[in-house]
């Protein structure tokens, strides 16, 4: 297999009204890649759950590039990293040679509402599943809602260093305690916000990548989806299955171990949910994610996560792959982290149900 | 770049009205698929337009699936062969080693006008391309009117032989002629019909295939996008540039020439678009396309192609790439080709604006 590496990203200032269309938001990013990088593109992967038809050669066109491949990929929240891993495999089996994947997202985009699963009943609301999850880890785990309530503070004050985050401000443990409560146990500040928002990788070659300076690897991708059904989605209520496997599958394929992260994009459109995914990559124990939030050994959710950035459904995780790869590349400015080596991505959808692992290296 | 090859599947039949949910009509193929050939599927990739959000994990749930990889892809008419590409590059590059492909569409899809691109003026059906591009192979290379109906009564007569076809009656060139004018010269039968329809395929690794009886091999693959607006479709409206160039990638890729190719299905949504096809690919010279509709060298759209069997857009690549796949396996009947060994596959989106190119071999 060939080498994969992304070589460029850019990531738009995620706002709740950006003021521009799905594909003008969509091409922002990608034009500042295509700027820095030129226009040989040979796949143009869009994610996205807006229903626009053909948006990917609309995109290619709106850029004046040429792809050989364009289309458009939808798996809800799930669907940035998917776009990627599929980037990947189109570079790694010899199809392309570069791949440029960009997400975008308006705040108004369908899949807030989970209409499909009728096993659901009446809990349509993501926040639902939510409440389920948070209930369960405090009452076998004796995770507290002050624990969640840190994830929030740690996140805000990422975001807070972030200039194109869609919150600015610090928030305070009172402040999310005290705010309003959506569905027991879930309060307004342990839950991430829609938002507009776009962001861009590319993909190229091992042979390309050699020639660029300190390319970042993608080592491993791990994915998996267990069900679309909330009441599928999992057998045990503390733990997200999807993410375990696609962890497990991640790590084997780069050969690393979750003690190696040194940076890490995880999934808290819920603060319960990055809770969840520290037991879930083996970064803390089973029962002891509450009390891992303020561990300072691997630096979590830099650019604020989905609960300070704004959550962008198709967006979301091609803008944390964009983090982890800017931070690896030593380029994230103000929030670098020092010396960080390996970095990790996790991204969900719906309940969990489904979720992809990337790990990179540089 | 390890081998991949197809090892089974399973078409609908396509209606005016399947009384089924777009869902459930994806489910038909899969589950005859998952009969015969187990149910470890590592991706199932669904190709439709229709806007149904987080499709591929239900379409997984319904089957009692649990698939590493699930999204849905895009593209428009080519949305199809996007997805068997996709799941090629996925079992090539060693990130999965099965790879089920769906595609499922309903009559009432969007998709069939062109609302997005602006350059079309009024001109948003696709039938008003169709004419242009009829109207100047007429004038340029003297193609006639019945030597494109007569497209439409080989196809016909070759969907007569399927059962899954919509239409199942042949057409008389008398009959093509006389039939309504849709817009000049394009008549009622020089065009497809959108339908209900679904079909799948399963694509697997080397090791897997070669524990099989006479897997078919996907032997090369071409793919280009042109644009988004027929204005920048083409420089020339007697050719599809993008099939050109993806017939070029594909050729070279899989080491054949034209003159190999003993079957292909042809994207034949108008009966113009066949006798280009005839000229891209190489198959008959410049110019030469309206008098190669009667040739006996190439079995052409043995199935009925788009205007015999209709068009469920995001279904016509996979049920393409399923009845080359039949046919070089001797598996397909009653219209089984004798002593067909290499297949080729040509599917198009708007205007010719994005074509693929699939060659397989027995």
């Amino acid at each position: 297999m060939r080498r994969v590496a992304i070589s460029s990203w850019a990531t738009s200032r995620f706002a709740k009204d950006a003021k521009m269309s799905l594909l003008e938001l969509a091409c922002e990013p990608c034009a500042e890649i295509l700027r820095r990088s030129g226009k040989e593109i040979d796949a143009v992967l869009f994610s996205s759950c807006a229903t626009d038809q053909y948006s990917s050669a609309i995109i290619s066109e709106m850029l004046g590039i040429y792809p050989k491949v364009s289309h458009r990929i939808d798996n809800l929240c799930n669907s940035g990293t998917n776009a990627v891993a599929s980037a990947f495999s189109m570079i790694a089996s010899g199809l392309c040679d570069t791949a440029l994947v960009v997400g975008a997202e308006k705040a108004d985009s369908p899949g807030s509402k989970l209409l499909w699963d009728i096993t659901r009943g009446s809990f349509m609301f993501p926040v639902h599943w939510a409440a389920i999850f948070a209930k369960a880890h405090m009452r076998r785990h004796g995770t507290t809602e002050e624990q969640m309530a840190s994830v929030s503070v740690k996140n805000h004050r990422n975001a807070a260093k972030n200039p194109l985050a869609l919150f600015r401000k610090q928030v305070s443990l009172e402040e999310v305690m005290n705010s309003k409560k959506i569905a027991d146990p879930i309060k307004l500040l342990d839950c991430s916000s829609p938002c507009d928002g776009a962001s861009a990788v590319l993909l190229v070659s091992e042979e390309k990548a050699k020639k660029l300076d300190g390319p970042v690897w993608i080592k491993g991708i791990g994915q998996q989806t267990n069900s679309a059904s909330f009441a599928n989605a999992t057998g045990d209520l503390t733990t997200v299955e999807a993410a375990r496997r696609a962890a497990r599958d991640a790590f084997e394929m780069s050969r690393t171990k979750p003690s190696q992260i040194d940076i890490a994009e995880l999934h808290d459109a819920f603060t319960i949910l990055e809770i969840l995914a520290y037991e879930d990559l083996g970064f803390a124990k089973k029962g002891k994610g509450g009390r891992f939030v303020d561990q300072q050994e691997i630096a979590i959710n830099t650019r604020g996560g989905i609960i300070g950035c704004g959550h962008p459904v198709g967006t979301t995780g091609v803008a944390q792959v964009a983090e982890v790869a800017s931070q690896l590349a030593g380029k994230a400015g103000k929030r670098q982290v020092k010396g960080c080596k390996t970095g990790l991505v996790h991204n969900l959808a719906a309940a969990g149900s489904s979720a992809t692992v990337i790990i990179m290296g540089a």
